[in-house]
């Protein structure tokens, strides 16, 4: 390969760095060059990660350090972080893809009122593209920001856009029952993530008040062109891997399988990462588990006339660290699944 | 004690009646006196669940026999089989409990809609009682044919009818997206359920098409005075214990969480195994495991305007052999808890 | 029953404390009079167990409070904090059971060199007897200080002492290769119990540097009446509960399987918590969950002259809280099982 | 690249065959031309395994057609049936790759003992070579049949094999108490294996009598010049991947920890796959997960003379489909590791 993308990694020792650098080792035209931990600094990253030992010894460094050494910088950090470093990287002329929600919503008033910060740099906001290729992919080609979108953000629109787009819902009403993995939680200690107090539990977590809530509406907004308000009830789920988003929404009158199903393969034939299953089949987690698939099937019931779209991704792959890398091949100009073509394990 | 109520249990190597064994073995009025299996028939229960070496060494006998040896009988079988048993227990003078679905629809119609059989004693099922205590418990007391509900059919009622009776609710458009432990899927293989496919796994299955979907509306019909249908979709999550019940309904207008509150405190403050958690907290299934106990928390998505009621019980006790002995306590006259208090383990 | 024995629990928010209060809730002739704890004094046990609520909503106490409110008083703390408490108790002519390591090792050269601490009274580690029921039970009967032995220092002992008592096995070579689930770790969070990281983890820790080494080893040297050195490697298992130990010895010249079953049927067939599982039949920590038993099966590697007897227990029951209870049982008097005839769930 | 190698695989729908299916989609210089499957013939492999969707949907076909379509040929199937196999291969001139037993025992005497079978192409037993690359690479360089270890068989010598080869460890009395991750008792349906019954149990199986028991002891023999009897008890840890081999070796008089790293560094330090640890570090199977990697860690305990090695392997990739993918690049001529630089994920 001609000389790779050197690529830095902020926040490499939490679980969306250190998951991209896991992927980053099979892409072909990029490497990482750099790996960045505030907690971690001077320690090698596979002191940290001892799976990894032969296959990132890279040394954990400081901020401007990581920039420096890089062509594209990910950053996963917790949210108001990102704005300083999205603007020494413009500086610098490098790509910037955002793990953190600091450049998600468009509104600043919505982050303040979700996050509690403000906007500091309004050209940049202006600047910075929403990376969810499947639903906005010449918007992402070209860009320097990227803001990658989060997990649930990620499930939830991809099983509702073609029916809305399409009118084939009702754009109120909408209800996510969204069930996640243990790792969304990040690699912070919790009690509630203790393994003997986690494992055999299931709950409801921030019901009807995540801070996803807002980008999901701001993406379902955008595809039908109306304020749309919904109820996103998030899960945590006893395995390490995957969200599967139940999404509810009221049928438009008439409106049948057989054109559900044309409207959503128009929609998705040609994606590589989007699976729409059989009829009769139901998304599962673990059939996409460690890989970028996001896999989706729809169902009805006619006596309440509702479509029910169940979709399912591996949170820390197409919902975080292999989403940011499609953004990075997107606006890089090369191949959109470069490093990305990993099969699920099915055991 | 005084002479122990003798029962006996049919289809005693299923998890369900396994369930019952265990239970039973502490219940301070009651003894197992007989067990019943047609696949192990001959061999002790202890040989099939070695966990029960000592405990639990009888031998599996054949129906007939099991009904002689007892004073209830319990009946843990496929539907279809317990018709003949209830006439014949009727017969002879004692208490059925059927933990499978033959009593639990009123109506032959939906029962042969879903589960393809006819009702051959009417005499019988019109004296059958639907076993929910914490709703009808005054009509179990005493009588001699009860129907044991599934587990959903506990789960999603609970969380909802204090709200759909004192009309805080809409009874149209209600959802109950919920997720069930493998037990409930019983101990027959199934490729789904081999541990190496299971584990990690996550999905929906039977999508607004499960045969608990009549049985819940019956109750809510009863409850409400109306016909109201439902959407219930049901997903297998890789625990074995437990059924968390994810219930949204449309608020009636005006309704408040104070409103709520009240209700539910009237309705559930006397019950001992009905929990309402506090405001903040959200139900879990890892605080009901083993135990007979219901937990639940009420939530507002006041922009929706939703009620989100959570449920959660252990779907092999209060969803099946708990209740099911709860139901006998009732019937027999004997203190309703006997034998059911054992205390969840934290861990 | 009569006036119950009135139990206090120091340390009842960590994992063998909050095991005590599921166990008493049980026991006929013993309740759970007081709870204390330093990190959560002021708060009620339910609040830090939400399984407990309506079961234990006992207040947090300081340590003289609880003293104070009990007959018997139970510490579950870290080593080196129960000595104080011994002698309070002492004082107060209170049952003590020390659920720590304090009392466990008649040597205090060896507490110093395991521990790191020494012998502040003499006289009460002359009087504490070593709570090994099984083996020592003549010695618990009417005792005031207990020493509750470790997990794997139940476990090893227990599938060793027949053969190694009636001189089938060389008291030298013995190794101990034990797996115990994630309960034994207690509840303190750690990196490698969060469950993203302990999930599909298994690995050994402390290898053949264990604190439990000398604990085995006083116990083995005891029964055979010479100084014993074994080999004891602890293994971290993903799961909740249990320990399983398998253990080999080099077997004496000419001993068959005919005379260890027959040693051992002797030793155990009157026991009610030790089952001795048929030839062919492997112990399975599955079978003894939430239950004091413990199970035991026996195998020979003939080609290379050794043992192999395997072990398993519940590590929070009989490996801690279970067998703590069948101590005060026999000190004071009652029934030895009261309490703890727990039937261990099949699934 | 150029012209792939054309892989078929014989028994592909077995946990072996559909991982060598996942780790060939990524090899640089070979494909998958050509899938077989007695039980799922004519059926789509990603029907099978809806996780490969899109990635593999090859029909499964008979064993000849796979043959036809293949430069190599791997079987993964029961034993007894590649003897006709690998005599089709060698007649057509491809590569035969066995997953299974029937070439690995170079005596039949202890094939016909401990699979029941006979040796009926003993000049193709006698050009099998054992392909266990870091110790036999220069054997299988070439080779045109290669009898691919066993899991176990692979976990155990390479814990030992440099300190037996340098004397370091007397060759009796070797122990090796292993653990394993349940996919390596395949897809096949068992009642230990339903996930309500699997989930929390740990047990011992096959105790001192597994068929891996004289593979282990062959290499250790050959290692060694001397014929080695060793004990080998396997468990079934209730997680997906992973074997853990705790084996235990007395040392030779003097040895110290100084000496077993330079050896085993001196051994292994070349070695891709092979990862010993620093001093202080244990072997954890979550830390190869999904990848070739074995990790391995030494240990001592002085006061009773032993080595502990601690090895960690996938079982379904170093352990079976990993190998035989290192083994037909190393009979092949092409780079030994292609294909197999898959990271291990940390979580």
């Amino acid at each position: 390969m001609k000389t790779p993308i050197k690529v830095g990694i902020l926040g490499a020792t939490g679980y969306a760095g250190a998951e991209l650098v896991r992927l980053l080792a099979g892409h072909p035209m990029a490497k990482v060059s750099a790996v960045g931990s505030v907690s971690f600094e001077g320690k090698k990253l596979s002191e940290v990660y001892p799976a990894y030992r032969g296959l990132c010894d890279l040394t954990c460094m400081q901020q401007d350090a990581v920039i420096e050494e890089s062509d594209a910088v990910f950053a996963a950090l917790p949210h108001g972080l990102s704005q300083d470093i999205a603007e020494k990287c413009d500086q610098a002329g490098k790509l910037f893809i955002d793990l953190g929600a600091d450049f998600r919503l468009q509104e600043e008033s919505e982050y303040h009122a979700w996050y509690g910060g403000d906007y500091r740099f309004p050209e940049l906001h202006a600047r910075a593209v929403y990376g969810l290729p499947e639903l906005f992919r010449e918007e992402i080609r070209g860009k320097r920001i990227i803001a990658n979108p989060g997990c649930y953000t990620t499930a939830v629109p991809l099983a509702l856009v073609p029916a809305l787009q399409n009118g084939l819902i009702q754009p109120d009403g909408i209800i996510a029952d969204c069930k996640s993995g243990v790792t969304g939680a990040g690699r912070g200690l919790a009690q509630n993530l203790h393994y003997a107090e986690c494992s055999g539990s299931f709950t409801a977590y921030k019901v009807a008040a995540h801070r996803h809530t807002p980008e999901i509406e701001q993406t379902l907004s955008k595809i039908s062109g109306q304020k749309i308000t919904m109820t996103f009830v998030p899960h945590l789920l006893p395995v390490n891997r995957g969200i599967l988003a139940t999404c509810y929404a009221r049928l438009a009158p008439g409106v049948t399988m057989e054109t559900l199903r044309e409207v959503y393969t128009q929609a998705y034939g040609g994606e590589t990462f989007l699976r729409l299953l059989p009829e009769g089949s139901v998304a599962n987690i673990r059939n996409v588990w460690y890989s970028n698939y996001c896999d989706l099937s729809l169902h009805l019931d006619l006596r309440a006339g509702l479509l029910i779209a169940v979709s399912a991704i591996d949170n820390m792959v197409k919902g975080a660290a292999g989403q940011a890398i499609q953004n990075m091949n997107l606006a890089m100009g090369i191949e959109e699944t470069a490093g990305l073509q990993l099969v699920p394990p099915a055991f």
